[in-house]
């Protein structure tokens, strides 16, 4: 929401995701600690509380009471964002692998999707994630698990 | 390979992709039946057949046997690519898609594998992936499992 | 289907879009009319000639036998196609209009749609479209009719 | 309008934008709830609200005496706004959606449009839009209606 | 229209032009007398002919006379084009200049026409334009003289 | 010019603007009516009152007079400004529709000016335009008419 | 001009900067050699040469017949051309340096430009250049030197 | 130098050039004047002090005494600054148009240069500039003289 | 981390980066004289310093012994930066330099490398860089030394 | 050099590139094997035999007799080249992590090397690289060696 200079500021999702910063810091806790306490995966808990997600009402009370933020809160989580993301390529290393690999695999994702399933997509929406650690002697991996439901083009 | 005016075309990987969808579809192959002739998986005999990866000799041999291209297509099979691809932000929707789950969920990834793992990434090139179907009542689902090894950031 | 210098060329969905074209300028007959024929929208219906759609193969063949196509463009219109578009503002006027609606109204759209139905999408894949005039004493009018099934995002 | 440090600020569209939105949040009314007020649809009403559109005067008297906002609301919700978006594409994918729409169907649109009418375009000045809920066994639709005056080129 | 491999190449908007220009050169007439010859205005001639509006039969046949093309022009000229320009910024000095004062004038002209008509715009379809020399002694003035209908914003 | 933390700040050309509105605001004037009281066009006065030109003395004297605004806004009305615009392709419908006409119409425009005055170009800087209205009974006309010294390439 | 695949190619400004630069290759000519031949200055000589400028009759004539072309290049090189280059930022490291020095020293050019002639612009059109060596002890210094009218704003 | 908001603001190149432009209307000084003081000629001085190049220590002392600025000024106009521009196509048109330059003879000006000199580029570092006025009856010219060290391109 | 207007701001790597040139400038160290402080390499300790980088625990807290800066730092240098720069292309000549080499020599290094190691690609994370000085009596040389771990290519 | 439909093709750096690695594959050379027949690095004999760079009169000679290529590709070597690469971000990985360290440590390189040499840039022009295996039983590593001339900048 935006600010005006004729009016009281209102708490919007900016303001949450600082002070759920804060508190993880102060209070030393990882994701997958306060992910614990909303109930949700660490993925979406992580998204939701810094904005890009709007937050189921108990998990939102439940974040709240953890990290003792103000009540305001609960609602400032559970509005639906306003997606938006300012580098069509990003540049920290982490997420442009991300890029790369949709840029270098996406063709062939699509190919095999489309050879099982017709011709659709894998929804972003009714999407899920999971990320965890494969241990290796070789060096420990990062293991990506996405799943969307597949939605199929329909024709009238 | 470029062409020149004043010597033979070389086949080059567009020449071989062609080729490749033409016995294909003449065929009347899947990418999981070609794929089982490479002995590699579908992501990687797809991605190497058209062109943005270089397959090792065993399989571009076991490919060309199987698709009956000519044996020039070895080692141009075996050659290794120049990764290219035209548009910064996908258009196709099975493509966008995946672009866009970088968007949204980007900072959310990176942040929790260097929670996990400490200040590094998931490397995109000692890298797989699979594509497989789960089924479900409620609509099928397309379930991607990306893995790649943990590079941590050196410090000198 | 690229092409190559080692193999025949395949018909792919340019040359149908071509040769619809030049059917349907020899034959005299409006989107309309062909759509009556393939049994499909005349929005479907030229979508898919034009290559942007795959063709249901009783439409494909429909279309084939009333244009008088060759019979391997059946198969070429049912292939799944790859959605390019080269214009990320398109500048063709009575296009560029439609990218001014999203760009005026596009967050007004959002906040109607997740205020009525929660937070999520319209989908662009489970979608249809209507085209038609609306007679008036100032003018007739362009109506567009979009359907879209309403996608919810899923929390997890 | 520009502030200046040598003037005091006047009250803008956005400053009436983030009234309106902190007002519809207190006061826990819907855009249809509003637009009642208005007198206008709910398209129209969000998007001058928002400060996409000038709202005529007795629409914009009712909004601020229905809001509770201050009376100088109504001079800027009557203002001509200079219509700006950042985002030559849509990141949100609920705005994206309808973008890949037009990338998609704009060809067709246009043919389709030019072949019933002559060549010439769909107004985006003289124009409506209603947004509405179809409801469906296999999952409820979004239904978008837009009209616009057909304009045809001149020659001379 | 889009050439197919699999059927004779039609006649098109830029095959057109190049007969055009060819016949114009050959015949050395300037865009005035063609203009005579079509019955139309020189800006809309020339448009028309080099493929950017479509031009009315009587104009067509009158042009194709007139430069001794072959019949089949008569319907390419009438054909309905798509509108689009490579360059976002042209490059050409005489085009930038006026490009350049789209720029700079651009919020001065909204302001004005808007003042003195309300919220809407000069349309660019139903326009048309003059392009004539003035003599001075401080050296010769190029005038443009455009005019557009204004169309005004409705509400809903 | 920019401010300084070690500095009071300068009064500047968008400070200028921001009062100019305000003082328009206050005082129910139209654009005719003040550029009356500068003794110059609609359209200069504006774009120098906005910051886009630089404004005679005479002028400036006038107008900080008639709008009752600091003395110190003469000085900068005078000063020579950088004239920037943030969008290389603007957004707002009304300025899209002016750069529409230089997309679709400059090569014609470029074409009718080169022939008729040789190699060259119109001047957008000795240069002068009026906005006015045409009485029609099909609707309205805004009228453009801009006028541009033609300047001759020179070789050498 | 345009090829038609429906007349016979006609010699364009592309063919003409071929057939000098395989004529000044084959006749080991050095640019000044060739512009003694015109007439005119080594850097108007080869833009015109190479289709950036339009040559002045009789200095196309010269170099058609220093250089022996076809007759038909003399109409050619008189042709006005449309001034295109494809790269914003050009990557040629002669060229970029020079794009540099307009991106480093721009605003002080300017500067003093305005500060000795006024409001105003140094001509692209009426305008020179000539390119020089200056011997130094210290290593040979490239010299440009150009000139160009100044162009005052005018006010109206 | 960025702030911080946990300790005191330094003074920057930003700050610096404003108490420059500001001292510079305050005594009513031109470029030239103020080049005197430095010993530097009116583009080095222009260009360093509004922090596009580092000011030599004596040079610096000078232009602060002569200004009366803060002694912390001479240690700031001396940093070695990031030369940063945002638009990479320059919108005003007195920079505007040595952009065009290079665009429309930056090849001339690399063939020329590389034809005397051999394969390499005009030095933009150990570069100089001087601006003046040339006197003529048809109006006076800006003259640029540019002036950069031959640089070689080395082969190892 | 983003500040919020509902929590204290809490110190980020700007912050530091500030306070480090800051102390550096007052103490008069230079970048090497600091990196013996931190017990890292120049390069390492600016990037990390400057926040591109997340510093070792035990060489922050030398860092902010040697500079006095405030204990809350060490923190902060310790956490894991998201790397972000603005300039796809860069413009400042020192740095553009860098990615010239790049542009021109990037194909040749990939070439070279790729052809020795097998496909892969050198890492940008198991990366260390050493910057020195290499007299010379033409001029001394800056010598840049990047060692990076060769990452190969797997198929699965 | 441009082809022209009036003239013999001429030969240019693109075919001599094309025959190269055609002879190279034919004759199973390494970089390294053809590096010593001209004589110079493999870095600068890549460069070059690929068109990035003019090769000096005996290298070429060497060049064309080791791998058999006509005569006339030696004066073609030898032609001073222009510099252009498509891709402002390279999308290839290999050459991609180039450019991230560019984005990463530019500023630190700008930094230190300023540090130790004054206001200056290290050439790009007066330039050598060599390109080596590092052996390590933690994996092998790609060393990267650049030395480039520092050029100061100088004031006038």
């Amino acid at each position: 929401m935006k600010d005006s200079r004729f009016a009281e500021p209102l708490m919007d999702k900016d303001d949450v995701a600082a002070m759920v910063l804060a508190a993880k810091k102060r209070l030393g806790l990882s994701w997958a600690q306060i992910a614990e306490q909303t109930g949700l995966s660490p993925v979406f808990t992580h998204s939701a509380a810094m904005g890009m997600n709007s937050m189921p009402e108990a998990a939102a009370k439940n974040l709240v009471a953890a990290l003792d933020l103000p009540q305001e809160a609960v609602s400032v989580l559970m509005e639906y964002p306003t997606k938006v993301w300012d580098q069509a390529v990003p540049t920290d290393p982490c997420i442009y692998r991300l890029y790369e690999i949709v840029g270098v695999y996406g063709p062939t994702m699509k190919a095999l999707i489309q050879e099982e399933f017709g011709d659709g997509i894998m929804s972003a929406i009714d999407f899920d994630m999971v990320i965890s650690r494969v241990e290796s002697d070789k060096g420990d991996r990062v293991k990506v698990e996405m799943s969307g439901k597949f939605l199929k083009y329909n024709s009238w």
